[in-house]
């Protein structure tokens, strides 16, 4: 399965740490690229391609993990419809994951959406599926970790190899790596 | 099972949202309690009081969820090991949660330790686990998120009873809500 994330309406320097733990958490558990709407964010851009460098940015699909600026959330929507994806939006409105996660699991191109404070009624009646992870608020970090997590059936826990100059040795206590 | 978080080292105005992400989790993801040491802040304490004010503070152990200051991380550990909490501290560099998550699903209380950036190594020697979500790097956010999930084998996705004034109707695209 091919995932994609797409981050709404990043805000500096409000969003500079959350929207940096989205990217994180969507390379860490397994897809394979995040693009962004809002505004254009270097130190961003460059956070996520460090992370790369050293921790690996190997993807399951092949390519390597990207991070990218767009325009518009809703042409980036439509043309990867276009391409065959399905569009999933988390949202606490939404239906539960554990109901949706059978569809979503036959999809081969996914497309996940992660909101930021409001999100236009479009992108609602634009996703195939708005989902939700335990129709509380809590956060859109949370909410695609477990959706991934859910897609990939846990096996990003066992650690997927992302072909990295550094990796870490798991340990009782301490802090245990392989490094070059 | 009783569950509280304890998160380090809270930073003004570095932390603020992820502290706030982090409570948020705690509470939606089945936990009883938020402790947190490092800068005092009553936006944080506020932001999570209202939240429970409007989506319900019911927690599994009976009392209502809740937000506590506390100066020494060190004194709670050792407070709540004299209570027969066992200590979970979350790093990159533990052992894999999957691993783990069998031996902590058999204890009565848990105190789940979420950190900042620099957790001093005293939190690594006290705690009796030290558990790792993936062994990249990523989010606590998610770290936490994660965790719960597996300590409540995802009973937490069909909606825990926070006896609020506010839910949420589950729907396929739009907003529905249950109020007063």
């Amino acid at each position: 399965m091919h995932i994609e994330v797409l981050r709404l309406s990043h805000r500096l320097p409000r969003d500079e740490r959350i929207s940096t733990h989205v990217a994180l958490v969507a390379r860490a558990f397994g897809a394979s690229r995040i693009l962004y709407t809002g505004q254009h964010d270097a130190g961003f851009e460059l956070s996520v391609s460090r992370i790369c460098d050293n921790w690996g940015g190997k993807t399951a699909s092949g390519s390597g993990f990207s991070v990218s600026y767009e325009k518009s959330a809703v042409s980036v929507i439509r043309a990867r419809k276009k391409e065959g994806f399905r569009v999933v939006h988390l949202t606490m409105y939404g239906l539960p994951v554990q109901d949706v996660a059978p569809s979503l699991k036959a999809c081969e191109k996914l497309l996940i959406i992660v909101g930021s404070a409001q999100v236009p009624g479009e992108i609602y009646a634009l996703s195939d599926y708005n989902v939700s992870v335990t129709s509380q608020p809590h956060s859109e970090v949370a909410a695609l970790a477990i959706i991934l997590d859910r897609l990939m059936e846990g096996r990003e826990l066992s650690g997927l190899d992302f072909g990295g100059k550094i990796s870490i040795i798991p340990s009782e206590r301490g802090k245990k790596m392989k490094t070059p």
